[in-house]
C-alpha cells in the first residue's frame, strides 16, 4: 500500500472579479437609504458585479486561464476539477463541462469531478472533495483544481447592496503551503429555509434575511463547539481562540463577520471562563443566564459582545475581509476571497501560524476547518501567491458605476437569465485582458464565449471606462 | 500515518422506484406507434413515473429510510452523504439538507457532502467523492452513503417513452463486498450541447438525440481505451472484455446498452484482432478502414457488431439490465439501478468476479471503473443485499397506469415543476408502505413531506389500484 501524501492542501490560488462596480456609500444615497446603512449596517464598500457580456461560467474560465498561465500550469497537469456554484445556468449541464474547453488543446479529458450545489458552500465541498481525492488511492500525482464562482444578485430593494460577483481558482496538491486539516473539519448540516431558489425561471433568491443569521450564528456555534472537541481528541488539549491566529469567515456582508467573530468569543467564555479576559468574563457574566437559543438573537449581547471582541477582531479578522468588503457577497467564492485577502495582508509572515475558517451555505451546510501556514516551494508560496494575485493594484483599477447605471443594468440582467437568442449589449463591455466574456446565447440556448488577448496593454483608457472597452 | 482503509467500496444497497407505471407496448399503441418501437427499439418494457405525490425529495427520503431499517443501520454511524441528481427543485438548497431531517433524531449533524451535479452523472461522481472520503485523513471510521436520485420527464412525442424515475441508496466502507477500485478509474470530460436543461421554467431537457448518443458512445470509447492504459500499467498485463465478468452501463434506454457492449467487442478488435475470435474478426475487417468519426455513426458496424457480441451480451450484460428495463430511465441512478439488478440476478456467484461499469453523464462526464464481487460479511454480503432488494416482488406489485392516464398525470406535473401554493391532487396516490410523499408547497415554497407508516399491510388492496393507496 502507497503511502498517503502529506500536508495536502492549496498551492496556488487566484482570484476574479468584474471590472464593473458601484460604490455602496454611492447606493445609500441613490436609495435614500440612512447614511451609514451600507457602509456601515452591512460593512460594505464596494459591489462588483456582471454585465451581460459576463457571467459565472465566463468568470470560472478566467480564473482558470489565470491561475494557469501566471503559474506556468500545463493544463495535463490537472487530474481533478471540481466546481462549487449556485449560480444555476443550466440545470443539468455542469460548468465543469464549459472548463474542459480550456483543456482540450492539451488533449487531457481525464479530469474527474464536477459541480458541486448547497449555496454559499458548494467552493468547500469541491475543496474537500479535491483533498480528498489527492490523499485517496485515486490520485494519480496529479494536481486537483478547485473553482467556485458565483453571481449574488437580489430584486430591487433591501437586500440588492448585499450582491456581488467574482470567482476563484485554487491548485491543490501535497506539501502546500495552506495545508488543511481534514482531520479535524467539523460539520453541521440541517434542513432550513433560510434562504433558498425556488423559483426557478427567476435569478433572485427566496430570502429570510432574520432566520437566515440566527441559522448562520447557529451553524456557526455548533460547528465551532463540533471542532473544538476534535481538536481536543487529536491534539490532546483545549481548543480556544487563543489557539487561532488568524480566522476567515464566509462573508455575505461584513457586519455578520463582525458578529460571528464575537460570537466565538461569547462561546469561549461559556465553555471555560479562562479562555477569555477577566474584564470579558465580567461582561458576559451578564448573559450567562440567556437560553442557548435567546443568545442568538438578544441585541446587547451582539453588541457588548461585538465590544469586547474588537481588539482581537482588528487582530485576527480584519486582515482576511479585504475582498469580500470590497466586492461584495460573492456566495461560494466568499470565503476562499477572504483566505486570498489574508495571504494579501500577511504573505510569508504567515508560516506557521493557524486559520481558523468557517464555511457557510444556507439551506443549510456548514464546516469549520483549519488551514495550517507553511513555507511552500517557489511557486507555491505565500509570497508568490500575494505577488501573483497583485489585489492592491486590481482592486483599484475598476470601473466604478452610478447607482442609476447599475440599476439599469441589473434591469437587463433580469431579462438575461434564462433567456435564449440574444447578443450582450450592456455599454459597460469593461474587460481587463485575458477575461473571457460571452458573444451569443443562440436559438437553442447555446453559450458561446471569447476571450480579450491578454497581451492587449494592462489598462487602455478609452471611452468612459478606465478598464478595458473591448 | 495511519493506514488506509481497505477494499473500500459499496456495503450495502437499496432502491425505489415508484409505485405508479406504464406498459411501453401500450404506449406504443396509444402514441400509434409501430408495433416494437419502444420495446424493442428503444428495448424498455415499463416506464415509472411520480404524480405530483413524489418527487426526487421524496424519493431520496424513502430509499434512505429504508436502506436504515432493513439494514439496522443508526443514522450516527454515518459521516458522509453525498446525494447525485440532475432533477433541480430548488437552485441552491441541496437535496441533501432535505435529508438530514432523518439523522434529526439522533442528534447526527456531524455529515459532510451536498449534491453534485451533472446530467446522469452525479451518481457516480457522488460514489467516487464518498469512496475517496474514507480512504482521505478526514475518514473517522463512519459509514458513507450515496444516494442517487431523479425523474426523467420529456415532453409529449418521440422522447416522452424513454423517461423514468427512482432512487438508490448505497453505503460505502471497508472490507466491503463491492470494492471500488479507484486506482483505475478512467475519465473522459469534455464541453458538449448533446443534452442539456436551459429552459430553468421548464422539467424537460432539450435533446439533440443523435449527437447524445454519438457523444455516448464516443465518451464510451475514450475511458475504455484510458481505462485499458491504466489497468495494464497498474496490472502489467493487457485488458480485453475477457477481463470483464460482468458489464453494467448507463442506461438511458436499453437499445444503447446492446449498442455499447457491441462497440466495446469492436474497440478489442481495433486494438488486437486476438482479442476477439476469428469469425469476429472477419466481419469486423470489413469496416476497418472507418474513420474512427465515421465509425461512431454507421448504421452496418452498428448491426454487424450487435451481431458478433449477441452471445456475450446476454452472459455478460442482460444480468444488469432488469431495473432499466423495468423502470425506464433514471439518470444518475440508473447505472446503480443497473448493478442492483446484476446482485438480484448472480448474488453470491457474483463472488471473485470483476464488473466492468459505465456512467455517463450528458454535457459531458464519463467515467470507467471497475467493482470487484467480494464475500463480504453478513448483512454486508451479496446475497444479504439480494434478499433485502426483494426486486421480483417489487417490481411485480406495482400499479400499471394506462397511457391515458399516464398522459394526463405528465400535464398535471407541469403545472406542478416549480410552482408554490399547492396540495397534491393526482388520484394515483399509490403509495407503498414506508414511502414518503409531498403534502404541501406553501406560498413560499415550502415543502413538507409525511410518511406512510412502514407497519401497514404491504399491498392493501383499495380502490383501483394494488399498491397502497393511502
Amino acid at each position: 500500500m502507497a503511502a498517503r501524501p502529506q500536508n495536502v492542501g492549496i498551492l496556488a490560488m487566484e482570484v476574479y472579479f468584474p471590472a464593473t462596480a458601484v460604490r455602496q456609500d454611492e447606493l445609500e444615497d441613490h436609495d435614500k437609504a440612512s447614511k451609514g446603512k451600507y457602509t456601515i449596517g452591512l460593512g460594505q464598500d464596494i459591489l462588483a458585479f456582471c454585465t451581460d457580456w459576463e457571467d459565472v461560467i465566463s468568470m470560472s474560465m478566467t480564473v482558470v486561464q489565470s491561475l494557469f498561465e501566471k503559474y506556468e500550469i500545463a493544463p495535463d497537469r490537472i487530474g481533478r476539477l471540481d466546481v462549487g456554484s449556485e449560480t444555476i445556468v443550466d440545470k443539468s449541464k455542469a460548468i465543469k463541462t464549459w472548463l474542459m474547453k480550456l483543456f482540450e488543446e492539451s488533449g487531457n479529458a481525464d479530469i474527474e469531478g464536477v459541480d458541486s450545489t448547497n449555496a454559499c458552500y458548494g467552493g468547500t465541498a469541491a475543496l474537500f472533495n479535491c483533498v480528498d481525492w489527492v490523499e485517496s488511492t485515486a490520485w494519480d500525482g496529479r494536481f486537483a483544481l478547485v473553482v467556485a464562482t458565483d453571481s449574488a444578485v437580489y430584486a430591487e430593494g433591501p437586500a440588492r447592496p448585499s450582491g456581488g460577483a467574482g470567482a476563484v481558482a485554487m491548485l491543490i496538491g501535497p506539501d502546500a503551503p495552506l495545508v488543511i486539516d481534514r482531520r479535524c473539519s467539523a460539520t453541521h448540516m440541517e434542513h432550513a429555509y433560510d434562504f433558498y431558489k425556488p423559483n426557478l425561471a427567476s435569478e433572485y433568491p427566496v430570502v429570510d434575511g432574520h432566520l437566515s443569521q440566527k441559522c448562520y450564528l447557529m451553524a456557526l456555534s455548533s460547528c465551532y463547539r463540533r471542532f473544538c472537541t476534535k481538536f481536543q481528541k487529536i491534539q490532546g488539549r483545549q481548543f480556544s481562540l487563543m489557539e487561532a491566529d488568524f480566522l476567515v469567515f464566509h462573508s455575505p456582508y461584513n457586519k455578520l463577520v463582525q458578529k460571528s467573530f464575537a460570537r466565538l468569543v461569547f462561546e469561549d467564555f461559556s465553555r471555560n471562563k479562562s479562555f477569555v479576559d477577566e474584564a470579558v468574563a465580567e461582561t458576559f457574566h451578564h448573559f450567562s443566564k440567556l437560553s442557548l437559543e435567546e443568545s442568538y438573537t438578544n441585541r446587547d449581547l451582539e453588541k457588548a459582545s461585538q465590544q469586547v471582541a474588537k481588539s482581537q477582531y482588528n487582530e485576527k479578522v480584519i486582515p482576511g475581509t479585504l475582498i469580500p468588503k470590497q466586492i461584495g457577497n460573492t456566495y461560494t467564492v466568499s470565503l476562499y476571497a477572504g483566505l486570498a485577502s489574508l495571504i494579501h495582508n500577511k504573505a510569508d509572515s504567515l508560516v506557521g501560524k493557524r486559520i481558523l475558517m468557517f464555511s457557510y451555505g444556507s439551506g443549510l451546510a456548514s464546516s469549520m476547518f483549519t488551514v495550517c501556514a507553511e513555507q511552500g516551494l517557489h511557486p507555491f508560496n505565500l509570497s508568490g501567491i500575494q505577488e501573483k494575485l497583485d489585489l492592491s493594484a486590481r482592486l483599484a483599477s475598476r470601473t466604478m458605476v452610478s447607482p442609476e447605471e447599475f440599476g439599469i443594468t441589473m434591469s437587463l440582467m433580469e431579462t438575461r437569465y434564462g433567456a435564449k437568442s440574444f447578443t450582450p449589449e450592456s455599454e459597460y463591455k469593461v474587460l481587463q485582458p485575458g477575461t473571457f466574456y460571452l458573444t451569443e446565447v443562440d436559438d437553442l440556448y447555446r453559450r458561446s464565449y471569447a476571450r480579450v488577448p491578454p497581451s492587449v496593454p494592462k489598462l487602455c483608457e478609452k471611452s468612459k471606462s478606465n478598464g478595458f472597452v473591448h
